[in-house]
């Protein structure tokens, strides 16, 4: 790809795409990522590329409810990997708290492609500067995140099929599942088990955000680093609107007709 | 892919998109195109995944431009071609025009795929039922359609490298040129050399969509059959306003709020 040069408006939005043209190249992603992405690239160009307001209010109450959770995970999928594993690495040290590769269309081949490329992300963010603020060994702290996926020893009660395969130590005892970028059954699925389901998804109308606990409606590289910013310093859950989350970024959406 | 039922509300556009997925495998579209693919498919969600009347409007526009043209040629891409072949073949029979394949990430290997892709297409419109009130042979109609985009033996001033390449009997010489699913920096190339531009855009805030002559906004595999039914009894071109025909779109995605 051309150089981007770093006035470029858009540069975030091509960097990313780049980033999901590389994976499907070696095969990290399913058939229809980039369809998915690409749709997320439509909301977020309505959403102005920004994290809105009504984004990072979620961003607080989730990061609250993970830290207060008695056994949080982060579920990822290919996308979310490629786009935002090192800061869901960070996230997950702070936390404290495993990650669990956890595909709807899964193949052993892409689960130890996707650990293969969290374990060098985990490696960079444990060779990086701590967060501001980070007192303790923040290197060993790193490598102490759990990375499961590889062995699923659970189940997903309500779904049939590979798609409901996942760890023990992750989704299945998990009382609060941050899961970014999820499908509209497993999402069901979840809170149908009485998790508590934190989604990042850019669409307010699908159903993963409309029955998610806590949506971000944000683009996920965005909302990541946001969390992490977070973490250290977490504020206490609260009674949370979702809808009232949603009804406020769709009329974000909406005014982007001003833009004509 | 599993069978979608005929009942599913959203068939069509899983049908189009597992189209993609298939011509993506066999190496007929460029990286983006999916992503490119994924951003219409949120565009249309927000319309409702049906024919807007702004839509309709610049159909019917769309349709008379051609009809009244000198020179109209209808230029494809490797998505236009997987979604909408054989309709565009169809209009092409019925306007009597050239289809060029014109590529903005061009390679002889895609070229040429595409071209083969809609030779088929082409045998099997002839094949096929004619369009209701034809009169004359239709079969013999349809395989002189123009296939152009092999030789490109033209050029589209303003731009640089392979994405200026285009045919002279096609693009070169048109004053009126149908091209769904145009880029941006085309799109303007295209209207500085003082030719009429309709195109296929989902997105009425990108740049084509605003620069065009006329747009239907519209998802280009309906756009498409509905300007077939049009084309045999095409209205006159009008004063057309397309800023306001884009402020009517945006509308529409606007109200897609009320759907919570």
């Amino acid at each position: 790809m051309a150089e981007i040069p770093d006035s470029h408006p858009r540069k975030a939005s091509l960097m990313a795409r780049q980033k999901m043209v590389d994976a499907a190249s070696i095969g990290l992603l399913a058939e229809s990522a980039m369809i998915a992405h690409g749709r997320g690239e439509a909301y977020d160009y309505l959403l102005g590329e920004r994290t809105i307001e009504a984004a990072s209010l979620a961003i607080s109450e989730a990061v609250a409810r993970l830290s207060e959770a008695q056994n949080p995970v982060i579920s990822v999928n290919g996308n979310t990997v490629v786009l935002a594993g090192g800061d869901l690495i960070r996230l997950a040290a702070i936390v404290g708290c495993p990650i669990e590769v956890n595909l709807y269309y899964r193949t052993d081949e892409r689960i130890s492609g996707l650990l293969s490329l969290l374990d060098s992300q985990r490696e960079s963010v444990a060779s990086g500067e701590p967060p501001e603020e980070w007192s303790g060994d923040w290197r060993e702290r790193v490598l102490s995140v759990p990375l499961l996926g590889s062995e699923p020893d659970g189940s997903i009660s309500g779904l049939v099929g590979p798609r409901s395969l996942c760890c023990r130590d992750g989704i299945e005892r998990a009382d609060v599942v941050l899961v970014p970028l999820e499908d509209g059954d497993r999402c069901e699925a979840l809170i149908s088990l009485g998790k508590q389901v934190l989604v990042v998804d850019l669409n307010p109308l699908s159903r993963t955000a409309r029955n998610a606990t806590v949506t971000i409606v944000d683009e996920v590289s965005r909302a990541a680093a946001e969390m992490v910013k977070r973490a250290l310093n977490p504020g206490r859950s609260t009674e949370w609107d979702n809808e009232r989350c949603l009804r406020e970024a769709l009329s974000v959406i909406s005014d982007a007709g001003s833009l004509i």
